[in-house]
């Protein structure tokens, strides 16, 4: 396959409401931001927000399966940080992102998850893992 | 229309994660609580959870059309709060909720909301308001 | 007091995690939305984020402690959105805030909040109100 | 170090605020409900809530520095699961929880966790570990 290439940069500033008591941000809201930044990713690599490409290959979505994050620096209200994703990894139906969350140059945060590709059986209505189009490969990969 | 008599009361305790840099509730948070406690006060009028009574109704949703609050008392992190919640009025195909969230004896918040009752258009997709059925509001105001 | 002049735009992106299983956004996520909207806009007047803002004034924030939203038109994941806010009444210790959410030409939300410059009492501890500087006011009348 | 033992069972509702448009809870959700959990954890072995064991032990917190998650089972609005928790490690200022959160017999969600024991530097302000004290750890293990 060829090697995921695109590498996305997506400014965050840290709201009042992402932080909690100790002032600093409420971890589970690092998610969340991650969670846009991968759809952001894949927005940018196929030109369309994740509504219409989920509609357009006919997808449930790209639920997570896997995540793991290291909190190496705190941030607070205010903050401007900057969000780097990059796919690392396509298997057949499953892949890899990886998220750093820089404040300046440091390393604040870092994440790795792995989603599916996921659509829901149109007999049992169950949902199962679909293998990844070609094309969603080559756009990631360009 | 029968008078709706049903009033729920709901225990809350108030999360690290609600709470802001001020040490207090972020007021957004007050609004899941109150979501959660109509989605509470129509199951204990129905007997079922809202994922069941929408399907049982073919409904989309009861979705916000208009909601107010106002907050007399802070709550913080570890405190138990009570919310209140009774249906003020029902209309054709809308209704009215009153939430009263207390601390001990004292108000600390008061919210109201008008919500409608919702459906998709079988034909246009379309989202647009539905009569209430009359077992609803029935069961409701026992 | 002079009139409150500044108004801001807020460009907002509706993300997946703002969303409901009705597909449209989980009415609290508006008043998180509003809340950094009138944090912007006090940082667009006073030339610092809130973060500095309270620090440089001695406050402990800026709480509500009354809101209302109506809700006009539901927003989807993807769509893009834009907050305009502006300051609608200066009084001694309280101001009020609007908020028009638009898409494109149309509003969306419409939403009214009335905030309270507030203090923590250095003997005491206790939270209470305190007059708005006047070069707060002079800086949103701008 | 004697072995922690305690180990909490904490019920969740799945409010449909805490699902996304795939109808199945937002992951970042499952964090605050974890949080939460571990909050009631320490809450169960000393016996207050969590804002009151800070005061106690002069700490800014147990800000998370390392956690990862696996998502077995979907669960979605109306679902009723139970959070199982326990401290799987105590370190000198740092400890390991597990959660597994269980719907019926079946594990749906296995996350753990490393958090730090934390407090603000008197001198220069900044956040650093500290010991965590026998009696924690005793009240853990009990």
């Amino acid at each position: 396959m060829p090697e995921p290439t695109l590498v996305t940069r997506r400014p965050v500033v840290i709201e009042w409401g992402d932080c909690d008591p100790a002032g600093i941000v409420f971890y589970p809201r690092y998610f969340a931001m991650f969670d846009a930044a991968t759809g952001g990713l894949f927005q940018a690599a196929l030109g369309m927000p994740k509504i219409r490409w989920i509609a357009r290959f006919g997808i449930l979505g790209i639920p997570m399966v896997d995540t793991r994050a290291r909190f190496l620096i705190p941030s607070a209200y205010g903050d401007e940080v900057v969000i780097e994703s990059r796919v690392a990894a396509f298997r057949r139906s499953s892949f890899d992102v990886q998220h750093r969350l820089l404040k300046g140059e440091a390393l604040a945060v870092e994440a790795s998850e792995t989603r599916v590709w996921t659509v829901r059986d149109p007999e049992t209505g169950a949902i199962r893992s679909h293998p990844i189009p070609p094309e969603v490969i080559a756009a990631v990969a360009r």
